[in-house]
């Protein structure tokens, strides 16, 4: 057996094309959707996820807009620029990209921004928002991005055995979150594990939809994967390879040559979710613009 | 084997023994902890909780007070007093009791409550902080109180198998969201199972700490349980007894004769979780109190 690829880039160009129509009926209405991204320092990955982010952005009809400040600045200036981008009416949804430099704490800058333009789903209230089960918030990108490709590929969540590996804020908890939920893309039985974990091939063998978000390189193999598992790989590292140009390629965290072989549905890295994470955040982008207009 | 008996009333006394201390200490530097709790309507259960609740915050010094609204009592008004108590310095916690009558939407009352006055916990924002992992909001009262019984009673969470059946916003939820982050108190494996999970005698079988929060009366067996398991009982059912005065008798969501037999510890019903319940909404409020301090 040889699993079927979920192919994220289609996926997620499918729903960009649905977030250009959106953004078109909006700016009909006079409302131009507007992303504010913040990028802090020149940290060269966040520099081209600021990028790919400004750039889809404008590609749907948005206003998109990077503000790049230099690795000096104070949290001071930053909030400062927040509380701006709060009130700005134009701005509807703003994004502080992370990491930030080490003089600044990042609870307090996602803190201080405005929950209504948390298009990152980071915010406390967002979070608890999706926790208790309330639509009215914004769901972080990457498992709000998932739900999308299991919902889109046919996978049926409801009473599923999901299992999680990885309990990090942006992923595994909303993720956690988002699958228990009582209604569609949710109902599943839900284990969260991690690095406590005592045997984790045990809960990895009795996933029907298996969820890696451990950030350690094909650490997941075919063995560890039930027969006809659907396997959703979040994971991005780079890892040596001499007969690479570069000396390195990206994988995920799960052993894909092993598992494709055992799953019944598999994303690749790249091109699973890492499309629909950009996605997801302008659909939020789109949200939020639409719930000013009540 | 018979398993050892986690005295929830014991340790409830313990715990508020420690907040009349706080509380002395508090008013000592001239903040006595002011709990207001609110009471729509006239259900007999919520009017035994709500003595409860007043009686208990007398008994440790707080200033408490109850204020009884009629059932007729619109939203507007509702929320009219819930603004006056965020404004009111001498409050600090508010707690509305629930249900409310079928007119008043319970979760626009709650968004109305302050985080910093929302003892409770039930506020968006508190429910996010807790699944970050943040510690300056406030827990809801039971899953706080459970793994109060787990730490005093010695039971290690860190990498045990825990099993949680529920998956309300009061209890399964946030009992998750705590015994999954990385601390003292956490770092269990956390399984949470629900009406949809499809072989629930499956999961519950390897739960090193089992929590029932099902609300079906005696639904868990003994043969539900691995031996040494820990159990705790969240459970508070009305069944028919005709041997009993009254008619009922309390049971959990346990059926205590047969898991008493296979578990290592066990809670009882009644005296288990629920004195618990009421001394960890007196802990919220004297950290409230004492957060007003800086």
């Amino acid at each position: 057996m040889r699993a079927e690829l979920i192919d994220g880039k289609a996926i997620a160009a499918t729903i960009r094309g649905e977030i250009a129509r959106d953004v078109a009926a909006l700016t009909a209405r006079g409302v131009v959707p507007g992303l504010a991204v913040v990028l802090v320092g020149d940290d060269a990955a966040s520099a081209t996820y600021v990028g790919a982010k400004e750039k889809a952005s404008v590609e749907a009809g948005m206003k998109g807009g990077t503000i790049r400040l230099p690795a000096s600045t104070s949290q001071q200036e930053l909030l400062a620029l927040v509380e701006r981008l709060n009130g700005d009416p134009a701005v509807h949804g703003i994004l502080v990209q992370m990491p930030l430099p080490k003089h600044i704490d990042p609870d307090t800058v996602i803190r201080h921004i405005r929950p209504d333009k948390d298009v990152d789903g980071f915010h406390p209230e967002n979070v608890g928002k999706l926790l208790i089960g309330h639509t009215d918030g914004f769901v972080s990108c990457t498992p709000a991005g998932v739900i999308e490709l299991l919902v889109r590929s046919g996978v049926d969540t409801r009473g599923a055995e999901a299992v999680i590996i990885g309990r990090s804020n942006i992923v595994g908890k909303p993720m956690a979150a988002l699958l228990v939920q009582g209604r569609a893309g949710g109902d599943a039985t839900v284990t969260v594990c991690h690095s406590r974990t005592k045997d984790l091939a045990a809960h990895t063998r009795r996933a029907d939809i298996l969820i890696a978000a451990i950030g350690r390189a094909e650490m997941i193999t075919g063995d560890m994967i039930k027969p006809g598992a659907v396997v959703i790989d979040v994971g991005m590292n780079s890892v040596p390879d001499a007969t690479k140009a570069k000396g390195s390629r990206l994988c995920g965290d799960v052993h894909f040559a092993s598992a494709v072989e055992v799953a019944s549905k598999i994303t690749p890295v790249p091109g699973g979710v890492g499309p629909m994470t950009i996605a997801m955040l302008l659909r939020n982008t789109v949200r939020a613009a639409e719930r000013t207009l009540g």
